[in-house]
């Protein structure tokens, strides 16, 4: 079994490589879901449903967020009756959130309507959301505390950030369905997709065990680079770098998974960081992580699984 | 004040006429829940919102009913992820069921909800739902007990009818927003618009307190045919009476009012009527009741006014 931790858009385009190249029963996706949130009764998850379009081509590769040929006649319409559509629900989208909140009310954890969501959708590999219990990414920021989707649709990720805090997190405990594997040493690596460290991974880290298991080094651990020549592809990474006085390269991508990460993929552009990471005794791979088309994402997912591999090799000896 | 009992569609076009001539404020229409149900987590109130679209002129008068340049693509992708779409929730419809579950879960009742969403459509007369109790209308047929969309929307009014049952009625109180004026005797008259004296007039006549009311003949009530010539324009109430072993003309409906009916507006098709009626003593106008656009209803809603202040001065007398 392979782990990967997964947010939203950078992170779904390596786990559509992952699952084009690894067996669907040996793959786990464990996705973010501090940036849930609900909206006109529908419980919304951002991270999730973008992963899972990704996974079952129903993605819009254009528009780079959202299902494919989407319309937005609901919207409109709600925009007509004086709904606030500070968010963007496409028609077609509508259809797993209701989908999911029919389930909801049916008794199902997120975790029980993740799984009957990918079934339909006919995904073969793992797809789980880290949690059943409520996280909500919180953004400390010069004007206040705001919760994630605050921080990232309606302010455009304009404020500057202070800090991040995982308001639930404590009394949160990670979703059996990737644990129970990832906890009993059944798991032969953990990869952090390209996503945001403090939004979209750490959320995931900061659950119960789940920081602690790593720092016990049971497993191999390979992060791709979310930036690609010291700056973010897409999202507000590179400014939050900037904000928190950090530096804004590989560099601090290693030091902030620092405590338990044994090997990185950086991007062709960072070549001169690799000496430097290969000093804080990283295994590294570089080659091309710009995910512009499958191909890419495939073979990148291919470097990864090779890295992970040759770092479990490591620990082993 | 004026009050006029509706269910969905026939009575949608009276309402439409009525909210031409009455002045707003002295307008009060009361629509059945009856068909209410519960789908992908979303509250349906089928008559509610066929009414609602059609007063503020978003229904759509070709396909007669749901609401005008519909689309249908989250019904597709929800066909696509394999859930069963028995009921057809077009994009634009969505958004009304959005707003009102929203609504319903930020604690508003039915009432409530029902007020946000006229005023944000920009109706101007009351329009409330029956009750803010659930009452569902049951179909007893050949084939066993069926709800009422089970039965009109699955088997297309197919098993013949027995018997009509309003589970939850005896729990149920009308809704205060429609009952106080009613009961006070604020009312100069209810207008039965021309829906299904069975599932959609019924269920309002059976709330506690409103049959026994109108038995106290405090005010004048007119009925306006939902049979032309000895049939059901749209709908299966001539099939009903038959399989109930009733006559199918608008003897019939006099006879299920018999007990607080004054007036009666039938089709000049059914003009061989009126000397039976007026035996029954009833007062009854005759004109066209088929209403094929705005000006039809306009006229009929001004016959049915006019009946009906002529039933309250015979009552004064």
């Amino acid at each position: 079994m392979i782990h990967a931790f997964s947010g939203g858009v950078g992170g779904a385009k390596l786990a559509r490589g992952l699952a084009d190249v690894v067996q669907p029963s040996h793959l786990t996706i464990v996705v973010n879901t501090g940036d849930d949130f609900d909206y006109l009764g529908l419980r919304i998850m951002p991270d999730f449903d973008s992963v899972a379009y990704a996974l079952a081509g129903l993605n819009d590769t254009e528009r780079g967020w959202g299902r494919a040929d989407e319309t937005w006649q609901c919207r409109d319409a709600l925009a007509a009756l004086g709904v606030d559509t500070w968010f963007s629900l496409g028609d077609r989208d509508l259809a797993t959130h209701l989908l999911r909140i029919s389930l909801l009310k049916g008794g199902a954890t997120a975790t029980d309507a993740a799984a009957e969501i990918t079934r339909r959708m006919g995904i073969a590999c793992r797809l789980v959301p880290m949690t059943d219990h409520p996280v909500n990414t919180m953004v400390v920021t010069e004007s206040g505390e705001l919760s994630f989707q605050e921080y990232f649709v309606r302010q455009r990720c304009e404020p500057a950030v202070a800090a991040f805090r995982f308001a639930g997190v404590n009394r949160a405990t990670p979703s059996a369905a990737w644990f129970h594997t990832f906890k009993q040493g059944v798991s032969r690596g953990l990869i952090l997709c390209p996503s945001n460290p403090f939004v979209s991974i750490d959320p995931i880290l900061s659950l119960a065990g789940v920081r602690g298991l790593l720092r016990r080094r049971v497993l191999p651990v390979v992060a791709v680079s979310p930036l690609v020549g010291g700056t973010s592809i897409k999202g507000p990474l590179a400014k939050m770098l900037t904000e928190l006085g950090q530096r804004c390269d590989v560099l601090a991508i290693a030091d902030h998974y620092a405590d338990f990460l044994d090997g990185m993929v950086i991007d062709n552009r960072d070549a001169e960081f690799e000496p430097e990471l290969r000093r804080r005794g990283l295994h590294v791979a570089v080659c091309d992580t710009m995910m512009v088309g499958r191909e890419v994402s495939r073979s990148l997912a291919r470097v990864s699984l090779e890295l992970l591999a040759h770092c479990g090799a490591k620990h082993a000896t």
